[in-house]
């Protein structure tokens, strides 16, 4: 009677196979492009400036990659506060209206240009506070220490976000300096708690929108679709997040001695969430596609004709078959579509061996993926009835709704949208991809609910950049075609 | 922005009421009937033997009980071995054949009475180890100190299994002193590793099946059914215990970003958990049920006239609905119909809060409860198919096979099993009902498997007995019940 363990591996045709051959394909993500270049013809005084100007902005940049803002370290407070002080002295240099709002956490640096009358007026967001370093073993250069190697500036903070967000002040000083003024009203917001919640933000937010009013937000925090590829990103999913907990027994069983006689919560859980989806992959909701706002034939053929390798994606991520709502791409399934994803599993015994228990409860953590015009409070009151539709007898549940936002969708058609095109053409050499994002970004939804504005996501950055990571790095030639982007974009925008 | 969080309950019709009514309704499990009491007419010479040294063979149990043999607890060691030691001791003042036989544990107490020519044999099995003690504070008296209450003896291993054990002791004793000599031929193996997993009494087993050779089985280390209501023990249940490991993308996943293109590993578990048990509570692994030994008639009028209350019995562990597989009774369900139970759910985030992750892996453990014939190979084999059927595109499956034993069934109908009944009766003033056990226990699979002979599971407890809890007891009554039918069975099983 000793116990005698085996192991089985079971693929779906030859799965296991398949996993093998994923690991041993290896494989980066997608093909390295060619960088384009300046079009050095008939350059602006702007962009001549901007030329004459790149290795003191890179400098100034240095100078503040110096300053180690980590939000989540208590012990960086004055760190935290002398940065905003850099920030707040760039526009003061430039003779904005400039203001460190202070909140419970890290202050808010708050500044407004000299106004241009019938102009239109543009809200640059960023942030200041980076990311903590650890581990520090694995940092080729200190995270403090910026360093150029490769056409690269490595640095805690070189792409998230201090050098995306400098280039909006860089853009304005070329402005200031070579004619006085800008074509535009510019407000920035540059935050210090942007990696550790937004809380101060939010609250300044929600009680003084009208300060904040713009025809629309400028954010640089993100990445190009691919490098060489510059990309704005139009759409954000929301998200509705819920803890489902099955509560069975007044306490774990022996299963021998009541297997069978009495509901499982663990295997309640699982019918329930088994049945929230169905085998196309289709949530199975009462009305939870009613409000679905459907991709156009514009949007799909856009998205079909992006350089998005579908054999590569996989092979990155280590998975051999692809799956999804039925009848959509895997680009349009992570962007456009709404998802059911289960994030947590927690019953009974999940130490070593097996211990014959009959769990007294069962939990399970989900979301679902909002797109716009789903509504998470139709979403919850539907998953309530689906839920109530989908119980068995003997145990009840606990459902914790959360948190919930709904998804952003901004316009093509926006003269801002256009705006941004063209700026992004100037100065990267060819327009950019239309994206949209799977994941969610609480700021941009805030703004949406507040401000009543579209956001323009302009990310300057690539997918390789190490956000959070160490070797955090921005390539120097993104940086200036950023700038130059910026540049041209309030030109863009007051026309 | 600030996250707000709701709970709702949601029941099956009214399930959260029915939990709430359940726990107002306490209760208390069964009631209790009145105890009966001995024949005192016409008492045999053994009888009288047994009436006349009780109070010693009280005394006795108590020395056994103050010796602290823990087997779970290495500094308990030289306890063990004294306790063996003391059993030995009753067998040597018997005239018996004794040895103590090392194990890489503690050792084994072998026992055999003098030869009976042409009489059978019988093998008692029993433990001299104990479970460990702890939470001491709930003790009402310490637990080696044993202490006289209300009819009981309280102390650890009081009924687990010293004091049931030593019935069978005493009632040789009566015979020896009384007759000069056993009705049968008495077989005493004695373990000190129970409570730790028996792994030196298997090996033993495995070894020396020639020289436990016997007729029957004799073991008493569990319950009556209720208390006045004896019973014989004829079936038991068998279980194959696995784990289920579905493996997805490399490392977990944002799910904004991944989500919906990726088959979520833990969605797949739910739907593969989900497809092996259907809306009627049965497995759906292919041929599952062939080989089970269906109830006859006569066992089911059997179980139906059990003094069995469903409702006290849902109640007492707060359950307010039944459930399991279609077409059988609570009762059935529990003892002699094979079962499915997830026994433990594992899978990505498990902490306070939300994380939205898409996670590489989920798993599970869970178990079968098997009936007499059902193969535990076959299972394996079976479910191997099933699963292979249910798994999604893009996971492959990790089946961890961690052990089984099948079931175990007696006959009612042979000679050993109505002598028995018939020693039961004389001792407890009734016939014994007849039950099966939903769980298993691996020694008697052991002994079915090395010995090819039935045991008979004649426990003297009772199921409020605190057995591995605070306040272990017997039943003094009980206790000497216990020996008057053990010294009967002798002479029944001789008969």
């Amino acid at each position: 009677m000793a116990e005698k363990t085996s192991t089985y591996y079971i693929g779906r045709l030859d799965g296991f196979q398949a996993r093998e051959r994923a690991r041993r394909w290896g494989g980066s993500w997608g093909s390295r492009l060619k960088m384009s270049h300046f079009p050095v013809s008939a350059m602006s005084p702007i962009d001549q400036y901007l030329d004459s100007h790149a290795e003191r902005f890179e400098d100034e940049l240095c100078e503040l990659l110096r300053i180690p803002s980590i939000s989540a370290q208590p012990d960086r407070r004055d760190d935290l506060r002398r940065t905003a002080e850099w920030v707040a002295d760039q526009f003061r240099r430039l003779r904005f209206d400039v203001e460190i709002i202070p909140t419970d956490g890290h202050p808010l640096v708050f500044a407004q240009s000299p106004t241009v009358p019938d102009a239109p007026t543009a809200l640059v967001y960023g942030h200041y506070d980076v990311q903590p370093v650890e581990p520090l073993d694995q940092w080729i250069s200190p995270p403090f220490e910026p360093t150029r190697r490769d056409g690269n500036l490595y640095a805690r903070g070189a792409t998230d976000d201090k050098g995306q967000m400098f280039t909006h002040i860089k853009s304005a000083e070329a402005w200031m300096t070579v004619e006085g003024r800008l074509p535009i009203n510019l407000k920035y917001l540059i935050e210090g708690e942007e990696e550790v919640g937004s809380h101060g933000l939010e609250h300044y937010l929600a009680q003084h929108a009208d300060r904040l009013a713009c025809d629309c937000v400028v954010i640089s925090d993100g990445s190009q679709f691919a490098p060489g590829i510059p990309a704005i990103t139009y759409g954000l999913r929301g998200i509705a997040c819920y803890e489902l907990r099955v509560h069975g027994p007044n306490r774990d069983l022996h299963s021998g001695s009541f297997g069978g006689s009495v509901t499982n919560p663990a295997i309640a859980l699982t019918k329930i969430l088994a049945g929230l989806i169905d085998h196309k992959s289709r949530i199975t909701i009462p009305g939870f596609y009613d409000d679905v706002v459907p991709l156009s034939d514009r949007e799909r053929e856009a998205m079909a004709a992006m350089p998005f390798d579908e054999k590569h994606y996989f092979e990155q991520i280590g998975v051999a078959e692809a799956m999804g709502e039925e009848g959509y791409t895997a680009l349009e399934r992570r962007w456009a579509r709404p998802t059911f994803d289960i994030s947590g599993l927690t019953s009974g015994y999940q130490g070593e061996g097996a211990k014959t228990v009959l769990p007294a409860t069962a939990s399970a953590k989900f979301s679902f993926r909002l797109v716009p015009n789903q509504d998470t409070a139709k979403i919850t009151s539907g998953l309530k009835w689906r839920l109530a539709e989908l119980c068995l007898p003997g145990v009840e549940l606990e459902l914790i709704d959360q948190h919930g936002s709904p998804g952003v969708l901004a316009s093509l058609d926006s003269p801002a949208m256009a705006a941004a095109a063209r700026a992004i053409e100037h100065a990267f050499g060819r327009p950019p991809v239309y994206t949209r994002e799977g994941g969610s970004i609480p700021i941009v939804t805030a703004f949406s609910k507040q401000l009543k504005t579209d956001t323009l996501l302009i990310g300057w950055g690539q997918d390789d950049d190490n956000t959070h990571s160490p070797n955090e790095k921005i390539s120097l030639a993104d940086f200036h075609r950023g700038i130059r982007a910026s540049a041209r974009l309030w030109e863009e925008l007051a026309k």
